[in-house]
């Protein structure tokens, strides 16, 4: 059976597995992106791991190579100065690849990565014009217009985690002040939890909050909130642009369910341009949670 | 010779006149929008224009129509709650014509024209990702991206104009407030400039502030640094969704030349994610003022 390896790096986990045509995730293994001081030692730790799932999956067939990763370059083969990756300046991550494993290798941005797996697999598909949200490390774009992904001129389109929504907001990894991912994302609503609750412990992490606002605590409640309502705010100024049919939102925010997506509807209708309002549906990716970016990941051999 | 007639209808002034597709405007005739009362008088008047044009060239053969109107839908082929127009409701604009001149027609948004304009006859001739902002009675936009202009799932893509910029800023013609046209628009630097300067008169234009300007008065010059400011930095901000190459301006503005531009590119360049700087290159249209709007309303002919 002929299968692609679909790779999805991101600033905490990155996933590994085997991909078939038909959107089935036969393997998958994931491992702690920070463990790794560069991209060097990643880049033989995922291939390692690629290898082992083709020797326990004998009936497979290894026709190349798809990656997702932030700032990646699918012009260049590149990921430019990723600022949730502790890697430094340009790195060939496409050549990388190929060196260790000598396939076909096709690399893109993480979250254009999810939303080709939304488009071939997932919430998206017959959809024209769409976005999806990754909400992970950072908060990530995959923008469709007119049935093709949007890559911009440069490879870099989509990154709307760095729409400044606050003027002199809170500090960025990217070196400016009051990007949107510094507030919807994971690392965002940890900030915004420890804001309102200073009693919160020093290390608390996404998950945790999710689990208390889940269990009814006010303040994690709260932090959802004010998340949902500046992505709701976010997600209306950005309609603007392409109007899109449907926005999914995808990555271990969407885990709190309603307790995020109500304040994102809400203030996503209440901040809309009248003539889009009523038009545009907002979910959850119907993916289980890192197979959208694998499978978009193994996508892009399908696609090239 | 075949021609197609290019219409173009602002919130001020209405432009119409035959076009080759070869980019040349054989004739042009501009009429003051806000002169008629409804959408029926205008189409009316505008086709008693065309009918004319054809008479004084009677070697043309006319093809088709082409129409560029704030809120139209190519879809629908209506012009739907244009906030800049006295019209009402949703005007079956592409119909009209249709009855009126009997000859195949096509309707699009006026930036989107203008966007098509410059694509095939001006300043994006070859480039595939680019954005037109056109700064009129509002702020329009075309986007194009991977070589085609993008109308999102409803045909109301590019509302640019309507993104919002300042929290309980500016009432916008929308019903909402702090709407980037509010500001950056020749209505926009007209307020800007009443607030600049107390004592201007209640009827300036935006052309008076530009010639004042131009003369070196220090309030003209002020509004036009703030509005150059304020564009710069949407600007930046919209990069970071679609990565364009280029972007043009377009409109009554941009003949203050580097008095809107330097600011515009200083901002610009300041509020950049990294990874876009020294990249994108913002300049203003090659073509005559209502020629690409012109010439992109009649492109519709062309594209179909």
């Amino acid at each position: 059976m002929n299968v692609v390896a679909g790779i999805d790096i991101g600033g905490t986990n990155t996933a590994c597995g085997l991909v078939t045509d038909q959107g089935e995730v036969l393997s998958k293994e994931i491992l702690p992106t920070r463990s790794f001081t560069d991209a060097d030692s990643l880049v033989k730790a995922v291939s390692a791991c690629i290898r082992q799932q083709i020797k326990d999956h004998p009936e497979t067939l290894l026709q190349g190579i798809g990656i997702g990763a932030p700032n990646a370059n699918p012009y260049t083969g590149t990921v430019d100065y990723a600022p949730n990756l502790s890697w430094k300046g340009i790195v060939p991550l496409k050549k990388m690849f190929e060196e260790e494993l000598n396939l076909p290798t096709f690399i893109t941005n993480d979250a254009k990565a999810a939303a080709l797996g939304e488009f071939r697999f997932g919430a998206a598909r017959g959809l024209s014009d769409f976005l999806v949200i990754t909400l992970g490390t950072g908060l990530g774009s995959g923008l469709f217009a007119n049935g093709q992904i949007v890559y911009g001129h440069d490879g870099f389109a989509g990154e709307l985690g760095h729409v400044i929504v606050e003027s002199n907001g809170r500090m960025c990894g990217c070196e400016r002040k009051g990007c949107l991912e510094t507030y919807c994302s994971a690392t965002g609503i940890v900030r915004t939890y420890k804001e309102l609750n200073p009693q919160a412990p020093e290390n608390i992490d996404s998950k945790e909050i999710t689990r208390r606002a889940l269990d009814g605590e006010e303040a994690a409640r709260e932090a959802y909130r004010k998340t949902g309502e500046m992505l709701g705010f976010a997600l209306a100024n950005f309609t603007a642009v392409s109007s899109p049919s449907t926005i999914i939102l995808f990555g271990g925010l969407v885990k709190a369910g309603e307790l995020l997506l109500k304040p994102v509807r809400e203030s996503f209708e209440a901040n809309l341009l009248p003539i889009y309002r009523g038009k545009i549906s907002i979910k959850i990716s119907e993916l289980h949670e890192s197979d959208a970016a694998l499978l978009g990941a193994g996508s892009l051999l399908f696609e090239n």
